[in-house]
């Protein structure tokens, strides 16, 4: 404390002197905001110091003895309200998750690129529709305003608008932590950091060619992560357009009227309809033929039933969408994932950027249960805590996307007729892999987990040297073997084979100092209850990395 | 527009009617929250559409006509200041540093944990001297304060604070973003959002033992990472602290004293001891006394010479730090790391948390050049912006560390006594990617890096459907091989030619509507330029994935 008292003192003697020399602007600034960062350290020491906070207190004011339960220096010792940290054993679950997905990214053609955590906040504005409110802001400490990626989406956009030249198309794929302000329901996995993996095909192709890819990534994600049963959703914005047209939707309304529909997977259709007419203001019987609409669902097959319809197949909008249905149908059937998809009018999507084709995949089992009434349980806020209850529902969609024509536009500026500078057509994927996490870590004991890689356990017996058990693990290393030995002078032999049970090590080197001086040392299966193997099979030191290199690839 | 001004007005309505029916104050609360942010968004929209600003400016205004240069919509399209995209052929190398980097601290046990981007205020507060002025802060929007992290160091000992029963000894690596408000200087590579690749070992062990193994980490990984020769520098804090005593430096100035000293790799002596005099206040006879030691260096001799030095010798806590060191040079000489050290007394490191060994690795040839005047050049701000100029100057340390054994301490609370409740000592070292990656960068042309994996482009010739050679990739796929074809109905030949050869994908299966027919491929090797395969060779449909199988197991 006094250190700081100290440099807080000399530090108000350099900005006198600079500031009485006229010295630059910008120097005494600097050093103005170095004298500002030591008082605020030292305020905080203060506070988290009872004695000192005492002493620089009224003396009239009484010690704050209550608060020293947790002992001097105490604070909220905890992760910020949203976020969490991952062990190793939890980092060996992810890692194999964002392999496994990897894999069929780059089996797909994906390459990846990295845009940072945050951005200006002009760029993610107008972007995400009511949820606009969940960004986090960075403080404006001087310069630039700007926000925490709320997804990986519009971050790609803004890069393809300014790197639109050398990436007229590309097949990206992006594995990041993104965040939003939300109301967090950890055991979910709902999170206010958490990771999305993302695969989006951007350049202008022929129609719904990359959208049927997507599709078969999408289903090869789910199949590969083992999840169990999936349906993966599909409707089209032009078909949902076109459906609110004919029902006398007013066009300034399709868009809320959309985010209404988009509801249709955790409120019954009264609620929604109750959405529509009395908060949005819409003609009752247009919600009542709407209603008839988003409740079908079905196959390729419904799309005959649409285009009979007298009044949607002579809607143009929505003959576009259906078309472009059909197509995907027919593509869908070539890439072997048909039957993992279901046509429904009553997915919507919250997002306002999506111009055609969207989906979103469901585990099975995992829609909210039906109560006695015959509506949908719901999630409701746990009592006294502000975390959703969703013990009662399902875990929802593990993933989603679609197809965004204009958002790369919306970046590029527009030319004198308002058309804009650039257009790039994308369709992509996002995988929220939280979920995806919370499932597999239910599935496994952590124990069972192996966290770390070492191949081989250096065990000294009888006193032998740290050296002598260093210079062997030096050997091993040269050689490319995963090894660790003790970090004791004189380890106790049994926690020298705790080491290797404990972190599911194959194998153990073992030496004592009648084997360092036969140039001797013994290999022993750590694995294996094999008796005949007794303390370790006995090889020439010479022979050690070539006999566990033998054993290591039996593995 | 006129849609979001439709949601502002129907919002609006809905408060209004939660208002008079006196509904919750928290559901209000979060519909005004909404309603705000759709004015926020029209606000955003209007700024950024000038024929809207100047719709609802006073009637006086001029239409901005000299803004619509860039066209409507116009706005700053970048990254924020200091950050940038990598592109996927950057991504490609450096995923190589990563991996390169990942492998080494596998082999030495590490396992990987992962934190939050942004940690509450209070838990960086304190722990990082005269540079937490450079923390970023997240804007206060009702709840807590955060910021974003400084390093991984921190968030790892408030983790061990934390989870200190489970994990009181772990080997933990972790690759990672970490936040400063510093002056970029992005050509060196000095950004404000970059990467730290951490390897630390926690746990009560034996003296030096795993510090010197995170010396031999730190050598692998620059040895294997190939970017020419590097030494690290050593010290350790209780040697300086013995000069500092031994010169006459007062207790409280200690600190402060030091990080003068840590700047003798940028600044002249002269300056330095300037600093400590005039800035300081330290006595003059003093900093000449400290001037004859910190420009001492050399390898485990410099030992013998400060243990024979009459002062030095004699203080209690220099003698434990140079018996640290004689410990320290043996087990280095084990592990075959003494010819990468260099003992170098001038090493002080800023940071305030470390208590013994330090270290600093140093690219040779990147130590800043010597000027005519016999100083060393220093980097200096270019004019008309605000970036470092650095082209005088080495790219620096590109690698650093030492051990802190009080950090987890200063998060655990402390007891009656004033103990910690809680210690876990740990040593560690710091990677600096992002000036690896500047350096691995420069070495290479940009179109020579593969930046994605497919090994086989499905070629469709004469007029075959999208469907044919969509049915190929989807066999490709089934059987593990990373494919690609054109987003084209009718795909020009030339234009699946030249996708081959910009991502250097290796084979070709080659089909028209003629192969199809007969149930036959062709497949092509498109690195080879041999004649005798002309247009691909021929094989049953049926073999295709056998043969693709067997060539690549050859690659």
């Amino acid at each position: 404390m006094e250190a700081i008292e100290q440099r807080i003192t000399e530090q108000g003697n350099k900005v006198r002197s600079l500031k009485s020399s006229k010295a630059d602007k910008d120097v005494i600034t600097a050093e103005v905001a170095i004298l500002n960062a030591l008082k605020a350290e030292l305020k905080a020491l203060s506070l988290s110091d009872p004695a000192a906070a005492a002493a620089t207190a009224a003396p009239a004011t009484k010690p704050a003895k209550g608060d020293d339960k947790k002992g001097k220096g105490a604070f909220t010792l905890k992760n910020a309200k949203g976020t969490k940290d991952y062990t190793p054993q939890e980092m060996a679950v992810r890692e194999k998750i964002f392999s496994t997905i990897i894999k069929v990214f780059k089996k797909h053609g994906g390459t990846t690129i990295d845009t940072p955590v945050f951005e200006l906040k002009e760029i993610l504005s107008g972007k995400y529709g009511e949820d606009s409110k969940l960004i986090y802001d960075l403080e404006d400490q001087g310069g630039e305003k700007c926000s925490l990626r709320y997804d990986l989406t519009v971050p790609f956009a803004r890069f393809l608008a300014m790197n639109g030249k050398e990436y007229q198309n590309i097949k990206r794929y992006h594995i990041a932590k993104v965040y939003r302000r939300d109301q967090p329901a950890m055991t979910k996995g709902r999170m206010r950091e958490f990771y999305q993996c993302d695969f989006d095909v951007a350049g202008t192709y022929d129609a719904m060619i990359p959208d049927s890819e997507c599709l078969r990534v999408l289903a090869e994600c789910l199949t590969e992560l083992d999840l169990g049963d999936f349906t993966i959703k599909l409707n089209h914005r032009k078909i949902l357009d076109g459906i609110f047209e004919v029902c006398g939707v007013p066009e300034d309304k399709i868009r809320t009227i959309s985010s209404a529909v988009d509801k249709l997977d955790k409120l019954p259709w009264a609620e929604v309809r109750k959405e529509m007419t009395e908060e949005k203001g819409l003609d009752p019987k247009a919600a009542d033929l709407i209603g008839e609409y988003v409740q079908l669902k079905g196959g390729a097959e419904l799309l005959e039933r649409l285009y009979a319809d007298a009044k949607l197949g002579a809607n143009t909008r929505a003959k576009e969408g259906l078309d472009d249905m059909t197509l995907l149908f027919k593509y869908l059937n070539v890439l072997n994932v048909t039957r993992y998809v279901s046509f429904d009018l009553s997915l919507a999507r919250g997002l306002d950027y999506y111009t055609g084709l969207i989906y979103e995949a469901v585990l099975e089992g995992s829609a909210p249960p039906t109560l006695a009434n015959g509506e949908k349980a719901r999630a409701t806020v746990k009592k006294g805590t502000d975390e959703l209850d969703e013990s009662t529902v399902g875990v929802g969609s593990i993933a989603a996307g679609g197809r965004y024509d204009n958002l790369v536009g919306m970046f590029s500026g527009t030319n004198k007729k308002g058309q804009p500078n650039l257009l790039i057509p994308c369709v992509g994927i996002s995988i929220g892999v939280e979920r995806v996490f919370s499932i597999l870590m239910q599935k496994q004991k952590k124990e069972d987990i192996k966290s770390n890689e070492v191949e081989v356990y250096v065990v000294g017996l009888g006193g032998v040297s740290v050296e002598e058990r260093m210079k062997i693990c030096t050997e091993l290393w040269d050689a490319g073997i995963k090894a660790e030995f003790a970090y004791k002078l004189k380890p106790r032999t049994q926690n020298q084979w705790d080491a290797c049970d404990r972190d599911m090590i194959p194998f153990a080197v073992i030496v004592g100092n009648d084997e360092i001086e036969k140039g001797l040392i013994k290999i022993k299966d750590m694995r294996s209850k094999d008796e005949s193997q007794k303390g370790g099979i006995e090889y020439p030191r010479t022979q050690m990395i070539a006999e566990i290199k033998s054993r290591l690839a039996q593995l």
